[in-house]
């Protein structure tokens, strides 16, 4: 279902594209059939790629034909992409295989990639001739620029979380907040709530964030719920499937927007397609008011196929009832019964606690999680004491369901602060954000598993997204959190 | 060496090509991973195709990823590229490998390509959406078209000879005449003194000619010979080779030019270089006025590295030492040296003549060949008469070095002709055009073995060039010398 009018508002905040131009120069090595060479750009960029092409020898006498490879992390030019056999559609892999009739050439790349490495290998010339490639350029694009960035002094190791998840960001902030720009290139609900917190900490860039949200409400599905992501190629259109959380999410991102703008008019022209995602997703629960996941959509929660989704996807739903609350509290709306609404809902989700193991169980194998918890947490279920004596508890016990992407280990920072523990918190950030670090990476990833760094999750690295909004979200609590935004005055444990 | 008078004159006579847009349809077949599509054009092609591409299912959620190959006969289809392992560069095989980020899209290939039959393969698409190839298009190129021929009421079995012919020579006039249009896509000499000749039987392109002539006189090795070939992106520059008998062909190319067009400010301006050449080449024979082949460049004659070039090098320096002299009887010039050579270099090439064989060998193993008697013929070193009787006598002789090319096989008939054998050259041409005409060929080959009709020379067919200029003659024979010009009234033996 589309709606012109938020579609057409969404239009006109689309951002015009700063561009950066990078050069790496060459070696005056001639290259021949087989030779590859590898150039670095010292940093992760977002662009469109150039090669200077010459021949030396004799006249070119059949076409140069050559290999390009675009590596996010240096250990993806090492995978060769033919051998490449996981889900992920094999299309995703960052290279091509190009003609070049005539030498000299300029060979202008028209699609965009993610990388800070590439590596040209000659297939083929013929034994006349040799190339060299004086130059790669690239002409890199954002839609925010770093001199919009306040400077914070940090400590060291703080400064380089807040450097490497800031690139995270800018290098996903595109026409849209993209979850990443080497895959999926797509606007998502669940990352652009990360994003938008941690643009709200640097960027500024308040109409992104405002094109976004009218970019989900122009377009649903046919009942007018919100799809989990949005496609903007060839023209926008929402994906077909919803997910349970990331419709929830809408709201509070809305809120979060509005917190930060006290943008009203945005408000109150949004808050109608929230009522109505709650009006359609309370049709999940039972007559105790518990979720019902088999009612409803996919509840993501974290990359894990392990995870029992209920628990998690009460809390979900209680945190954005409180986000429709506050707005319509701000909009001045009668929301007597919504307030009823999320009283029943709380004590509902207060039955799913367990007394004897000391934490909150989902579904019918009562599962323990620590998203079942975190998210308890952060909707309020419990309070901020009660909280700490859940997490306490739940590290003692062994077989509970862990977390598998940045994303969940977000929230879980985000539960420790909420909880009062801010140093655990800061501990635990480092503990799984530096694991990234010491690889040398310039962004952040979809996923790390700090016991596997190794690990490739879809069956092979030259598909995972080493630049994934999601993890971007250390800037986040070090500056929200730990430093001040005056220069000196930390808030730091 | 380059003159700019001569390539400015060449610049000048560049054509303009003539643009013909060819479609065709595709079915509704949704595509997926792994699935083929074949487009036949119904005519061999040269030009740049433009495929339609649309999604069906879901959004296009993951790039596009397919595979081109381009085919000028049907045989092609069948071989895989990536096996290909001959000595030719394998960058010749016409094919791509391309990502499309988004759908709807029309992908305009930017490269030209010589074809009948485009096979489409798709390398990759998601689980949740396939493509529709509703057409592909493509904007043939030519600096010919065929409403510049001449109808000839012919029997049809020459009707096919010649519309092929034709079909080849036409797909091989572009800015230069090139030798073929898949591969090397190059001036030659060799190939452009038959194509000429093919030309004024047919297209009567005479500017074509004429840029071409003026192109080599242009770009001349260092001492002012000309170069076997020419290159002319990114701009004119001949080859780094001569070849001794191509060298030489360019007397006889500007002298049949001559006599097509009378355009005597064009052979006054480019008859000092014919003599230019044979006062370079005139150094590589010997006091005895015999050739010495190790003195001068490679001789072509024929694609057969067993043959013993001396004779045919010594009648071809005869045929274009004639076509001089014709030229300076025309231009008034004192040529009684020149005379004066021609019976030396006549007398001497007689005493290869043994008479014991009745037929003229060929250096220090005294070979036996079917190029050192045809060139004696055309060379005008034997009579007609005589020729008869060593072609007679030729066949008799099993070991008798045979003949690899149509090119070759062109001079054979052109000797029979000439040694009054009209009869025998009809069946002669048919016997070898015909086996190509039978596979169901559009255009004529590079090289055909009519005693293994499956022979790839060059270790695989993706290279083989199957429109090749110098098999284009049979329209020449049939055109010159079996139809006259007038309907009904032919020359047929």
């Amino acid at each position: 279902m589309k709606n012109q009018y938020f579609l057409e508002k969404a239009e006109r905040l689309k951002p015009v594209l700063l561009e950066e131009l990078k050069t790496v120069l060459g070696s005056s090595r001639p290259l021949k059939t087989g030779d590859e060479v590898i150039f670095d750009f010292g940093n992760h960029y977002v662009g469109y790629l150039s090669i200077d092409f010459l021949s030396t020898g004799h006249h070119q006498d059949a076409p140069l034909y050559f290999q390009i490879q675009f590596a996010e992390i240096r250990d993806e030019l090492n995978q060769n992409p033919d051998s490449y056999n996981g889900w992920i559609s094999k299309s995703w892999i960052q290279e091509e295989k190009i003609h070049v009739d005539v030498l000299p050439a300029t060979v202008a790349l028209p699609r965009r990639y993610a990388f800070r490495y590439v590596k040209i290998r000659i297939l083929e010339v013929s034994s006349n001739y040799s190339v060299l490639i004086p130059q790669v350029s690239a002409r890199c694009v954002s839609s925010v620029n770093d001199y919009a960035l306040s400077a914070v002094r940090m400590k060291e190791e703080d400064a380089l979380l807040d450097k490497i998840s800031i690139r995270t960001l800018h290098n996903c902030m595109q026409e849209v907040f993209e979850d990443g720009p080497k895959r999926d290139r797509r606007l998502w609900l669940g990352d652009l709530r990360l994003q938008a917190l941690a643009n709200y900490q640097t960027y500024r860039n308040y109409s992104l964030v405002k094109r976004c949200l009218y970019l989900f409400a122009g377009s649903t599905l046919p009942d007018g719920k919100l799809a989990s992501n949005i496609f903007i190629t060839p023209e926008v259109e929402c994906d077909f499937q919803s997910m349970f959380d990331y419709t929830l999410f809408f709201l509070n991102t809305l809120w979060d927007y509005y917190e930060e703008t006290k943008d009203n008019e945005t408000l109150s022209e949004l808050e109608p397609v929230c009522e109505k995602q709650i009006e359609l997703l309370r049709q999940a629960f039972n007559e105790n008011h518990l979720l019902n996941p088999e009612k409803t959509d996919r509840i993501f929660v974290d990359w894990n196929l392990k995870l029992d989704p209920q628990a998690a996807g009460q809390a979900i739903y209680i945190y954005a009832l409180k986000a429709l609350q506050k707005m319509q509290d701000v909009l001045g709306k009668d929301n007597s019964v919504l307030k009823q609404e999320i009283s029943e809902k709380t004590e509902a989700a207060r039955t799913l606690f367990d007394e004897t193991l000391g934490v909150f169980i989902s579904g019918k194998e009562k599962q323990v999680s620590y998203a079942s918890q975190i998210w308890m947490i952060l909707a309020g279920v419990v309070t901020p004491a009660e909280g700490k004596t859940i997490l306490d508890k739940l590290e003692t016990i062994k077989d509970a369901e862990g977390m598998v992407s940045p994303y969940a280990y977000h929230h879980y920072i985000e539960a420790l602060i909420q909880t009062g523990q801010k140093e655990k918190a800061y501990r635990c950030m480092h503990d799984y954000w530096d694991g990234m670090v010491q690889t040398g990476t310039d962004t952040f990833w979809e996923l790390y598993n700090p016991k596997n760094p190794e690990e490739s999750p879809y069956g092979g690295i030259v598909v995972h997204s080493f630049c994934h909004a999601w993890s971007c979200t250390p800037t986040y609590f070090l500056r929200k959190y730990y430093y001040s935004k005056e220069v000196n005055k930390t808030g730091f444990p």
